[in-house]
């Protein structure tokens, strides 16, 4: 199911030709329909444009509902098998100002302006510390408390029977029931995605959320970024220490435990009841299984099967480790 | 010296039938004495009941008080030379019940909403920046300046000539003279312990303080978590830098210098005068020597003696951490 | 250009007997001539009064024009060829004595408490946050957006266009233009120098400042702390991710990309076009080349040329960490 993102005004009346000229590529022939959003090639709907730009993702093109693919020449070939190809020079810069077509306030990430004290609202059986603020519409579930200093910002969602620390900014996020978020961790800033530029970079609009699932715990000091065009989720009970780092993209399981100051990188995905040792970091994209344990200080470049143990750095079976450093 | 807790009421009516009760064990035949405490096994007084889990801390078993000693069939026959042990299949849930028993409220780890503005209270010669709050019974030393935005909760002790800065969260501690905690660290949070569980984890309650010597230096957004029942312990004139997790139970020696991003694992104990480099990474219950030198990025796994100086991931002495990099 | 440090109060009538006498050098026979102020031997001027601790710096000496030059016994004769030296037990205790002289105030590193509520401000188009407190003389240029509950010290300059985030502490600290500083950073605080005592360390004093370029991004919970004798410096258009810590006297150039939980020791000299991978650190004192790339992880402790590509634990060039993994 595909939770509704609340967080961005979108720009109802984009059509193929808008898109086309943003790109710089003809108008031709094609009849100038609305195209009605721009998603990750799994989650697009028939009326929807999306991209293509690598050949690990081929089996959700071959089942994608995307009517326009943005693409590489490379690319165009396997593409316009599956969908109509729109062929650009940068996939991703294509990508990103097509988003902004659709969503043109998405680079601002400034702090919500709009937030008033918690005095203001009334939330049946919610307690707030002193000098909370909240934005607009967001809605928290009975028995929840925010502690002090703590900024909620507009539409956001928590559960019920949560409990957010002091000192915690909340942006673009649905969190879900019985969640604890300790102090001052930072969920749903923009990712660190960009174009390097000689005088100034380019920023990659972040239209993603952060999801948080029921029972999860998120320690102090956590740094979540929310997604560029999909979401970062936490599964459900999964546990993470203090001082934790989690890009854009992150897509976490169920039941996992996450130790103190581990760090991934954008759009790694982790399967259910992993466990990671402090201090470890997880490349980007890749993909690790369920049931694996990753030891302290590891730093993981390769995807993991299943119920496998790595330590290492690079990570590699933990049996393999021991004995190189037994010579 | 024992310092007295003041941070979890107390349930002073406890029984050992209570104990035998939530333990699921028979009541049979025993003398239903009052219990006065939970504690380990080394500050446990006459009344108290204690754990035994591992054969690490034999020489304590020898001289420990301890009325009654939880302990699984395994270690059952080494216990009951020293002590009067209770038969359980998981020491540490059964702990944790136990726990739950004396300190009831020892799993709420809110916000104190019981703050006010420091406004309210009369602290002769301590300075406050705006915004602060202070909870009930707190204590602050002369001379002590606290800044912006800080929460000192409720019981809370702070000592002379201390420098408290801004966006601070400190519960549960208590601080000796001539510190400084600087900007944005959280002092006392619980531990990072629990029992997983398929739909929920079962949160291990932590009871234990974080205590501070005197003239130490915390850098800026360090989280430092509070004991499970032991304390949590940094002595005194130790310097700690910035971005730095101390997990709960760690006790880290005087005159220690401690450098960025570090990371210490629960009940990990540091000698006097050890120096560790940025983002080194020490376990859990490893036991690290006097004046031990750990270099920068190492991972260390195994026990350190005295006077050693170690590098690498894993660790290991720095002549062959050298030697082999040379290779 | 030298920018003018606006930080600190300066002792205006210092003479070289009284540097001598804090010395505890004879006075002998020197014209007791006004001293202006003591700075790095680069940036020294005429009438300053420096110092000289490695032949690293040696190139340095050649063409400075500090009037004199603490030294110890071993770089004695080759600083007398270039300025007057003053012979010392312990260069950097002397630097310490004498910088107290000049700033007597430059250990006072406690929360400003001459700020104000923002409130009480007019900036023109600036907009503020909630509970946003700001220093004496600050200024901020227009379309600046500076969130809620951040603390902006006195004298801090920001330019225009930038966006400051929530929670953010900035003090001793110049900003350029349409700069980004996201929630919870710590810009400005004092460096982790000082010298070991028994009882009581002795902290080194910190006179320097931050000086952030334009177009510079600075992700969530950062530490940048300034710098000594001299400055800490990101220079324009380098973006750097969450978790990020820059220690003292850092230098690092432009068209930078530093990921998450990268580590800076005190007075890395970092060039151009540098691409750093999350969790790497750096070690002291090194010099890192332009269009460096270091692999995530990393732990470098040598200097890098430029154009040069390495990783690994002590970092080494990227295709003989590939091979050493391979076997």
């Amino acid at each position: 199911m595909k939770i509704k993102n609340l967080f961005f005004k979108k720009n109802q009346n984009i059509f193929i030709n808008d898109i086309l000229n943003s790109l710089k590529l003809k108008k031709n022939k094609l009849k100038n329909i609305k195209i009605n959003d721009i998603t990750d090639i799994k989650n697009a709907k028939k009326n929807d444009i999306s991209f293509y730009n690598s050949n690990k993702y081929l089996n959700l093109l071959k089942k994608t509902k995307a009517k326009y693919i943005i693409v590489n020449e490379e690319n165009f070939n396997i593409v316009k098998k599956y969908s109509t190809p729109l062929i650009v020079d940068n996939v991703l810069k294509s990508v990103a100002n097509v988003t902004l077509l659709f969503y043109p306030n998405s680079l601002d990430d400034s702090s919500d302006l709009f937030v008033s004290s918690s005095d203001k609202y009334k939330y049946k059986s919610v307690k707030f510390g002193k000098n909370t603020l909240v934005g607009k519409n967001v809605k928290i579930g009975r028995k929840t408390i925010i502690g002090h200093n703590t900024i909620i910002e507009s539409n956001v969602v928590i559960g019920k029977n949560c409990n957010i620390g002091n000192n915690v900014v909340i942006k673009k996020t649905i969190i879900g029931n019985n969640v604890m978020i300790l102090d001052s961790s930072i969920i749903g800033k923009k990712g660190f995605g960009f174009f390097p530029g000689i005088k100034k970079n380019l920023r990659y609009p972040h239209v993603g959320m952060v999801i948080i699932g029921d029972n999860v715990e998120v320690g102090c000091n956590n740094t979540i970024d929310r997604g560029s065009l999909s979401n970062t989720i936490i599964g459900n009970n999964t546990f993470i220490d203090n001082q934790v780092h989690i890009a854009h993209n992150v897509n976490i399981g169920k039941n996992c435990i996450i130790t103190a100051q581990v760090g991934f990188a954008g759009s790694a995905t982790i399967g259910n009841k992993v466990l990671i040792g402090g201090q470890a970091g997880i490349s980007g994209h890749l993909k690790i299984g369920n049931n694996v344990q990753i030891g302290g200080g590891s730093g993981v470049i390769k995807n993991i099967p299943d119920n496998t143990r790595v330590m290492g750095y690079p990570a590699k079976d933990i049996r393999k480790f021991i004995k190189d450093n037994n010579r």
